[in-house]
């Protein structure tokens, strides 16, 4: 094919927004898929690869699923956690089946391609797929700031990953050719410094003693939707830990002074 | 998934154009790709899949691949000829990765969708997928009144035919759910009365001599890119087979005359 989109966007003048998406399979148990997600990446123009606990990787199978997409294969990155294949990551989507008791929103693969093409000027967009079996867990959707779902048949849902990737890839590469990049509105922080703030306040309501009364899963649940919907900024980060920080100093002063006056306590 | 796109154009009361869709796959080499593309067509919403000259079939591969649409399988047709498999169709699109040397228009998989959906009106719609290695070949685009090209990296183009299925059926299944069937213009007359037709204009040409002067191949091809441009109606295929026997008739007297004129020719 000579792909007249991908013409459209390869000027050496022009960005290239696909090359900031990053692929992320969480704990895929079939190794051919892992190569056919790698072929379906690399025909629609994906480069990066990462997958959290593969059960099978590297592995033959793959690399006869990639038809030739090798290079896709031996460069993606194994990771141990989804907090490290999100490293540097400023916005992620999480492919999904579900449409309910999920706390982000949902768009379907054609709303959400312009919209992830428009992010990739901040920086890496991760597209993060779940398992064979049962897809994305709680957790992992809670690292996500959208999910995509790719409406299916109601009585044969049965979309297997690499052609979830395909799909995707296909949606995005469409998005690509008529890409014009607007100028961020703000400087999104990358994921891990978000994550740090989560774990500054998760520890600071712990502190002081917020969670005697509140499920502390279930609040920070609702903690990670309200931030993931403002788009934090790395200064408003800062800005959110020195609070995180003055309130606990300032408890800690208090402890003392209590302390101080009633020795007998 | 519960597949919102679905639920709006499945009311009793609205045409399902899906069902009106038939994938031929000819002459597939790997049992695992008509099973991957089951499965494909099934969660898109498509059911009729027609298999020309399939190396393996039925195949215990293509059943572990279609993951639970063995029911496409079951009732996959398997066919000798395209002509055979094109029974009773209206409107043929050839999936082709070439750009150049088509004779016939190319459009991408989102412009074709809708196009295909209102083609559906009139009768059954087919969309052929060629070999794994080589694609279709030029007697199968003949066959065809429209190209599709699915855009690809150009320096990575290899799209597996299952996955080729996927997308197209997706793109339909998104086309189906905004699909809103106009009155059909005409009534097209199906592919093998049209087959018909060329077959008995090639073997007037040869009686009248018309070869003689011209290559029969190449000719035939140009009439097949006219009329497939026309989408000749059922009456128009009578009209212009009536004109041809006519012809033969007027010919054939003509030449009785002449011998009758000449008794020692």
């Amino acid at each position: 094919m000579t792909g007249a989109h991908f013409n459209r966007y390869c000027p050496l003048n022009k960005p290239e927004p696909l090359n900031n998406v990053r692929v992320v399979l969480s704990h895929t148990s079939h190794p051919g898929n892992i190569g056919a997600a790698a072929r379906a990446m690399k025909v629609m123009g994906l480069r990066h690869l990462y997958l959290i606990n593969p059960r099978h990787f590297p592995d033959a199978l793959a690399n006869a699923m990639a038809a030739g997409a090798d290079d896709i294969l031996e460069n993606a990155v194994v990771c141990a956690s989804i907090d490290e294949a999100l490293q540097g990551v400023v916005y992620t989507v999480a492919m999904t089946a579900r449409l309910r008791d999920i706390s982000i929103e949902v768009k379907t693969p054609r709303e959400a391609a312009p919209q992830v093409m428009q992010e990739t000027s901040a920086g890496p967009v991760a597209l993060l797929f779940g398992t064979e079996m049962s897809g994305l867990t709680n957790e992992e959707m809670g690292k996500a700031q959208l999910g995509v779902n790719i409406p299916a048949n109601p009585e044969f849902s049965s979309l297997n990953v690499a052609s979830a990737v395909q799909l995707m890839a296909y949606e995005l590469s469409v998005a690509a050719a008529a890409f014009q990049p607007a100028l961020p509105e703000i400087t999104p922080a990358a994921h891990e410094r978000v994550e740090g703030l989560y774990e500054h306040l998760e520890k600071t309501l712990a502190e002081i003693g917020f969670f005697t009364t509140q499920n502390p899963e279930r609040l920070m649940r609702r903690l990670r939707r309200l931030y993931s919907r403002t788009r934090l900024e790395d200064e408003e980060v800062n800005l959110l830990r020195g609070i995180l920080s003055v309130t606990t100093e300032y408890n800690a002063r208090l402890r003392k002074r209590y302390q101080e006056e009633h020795p007998d306590v």
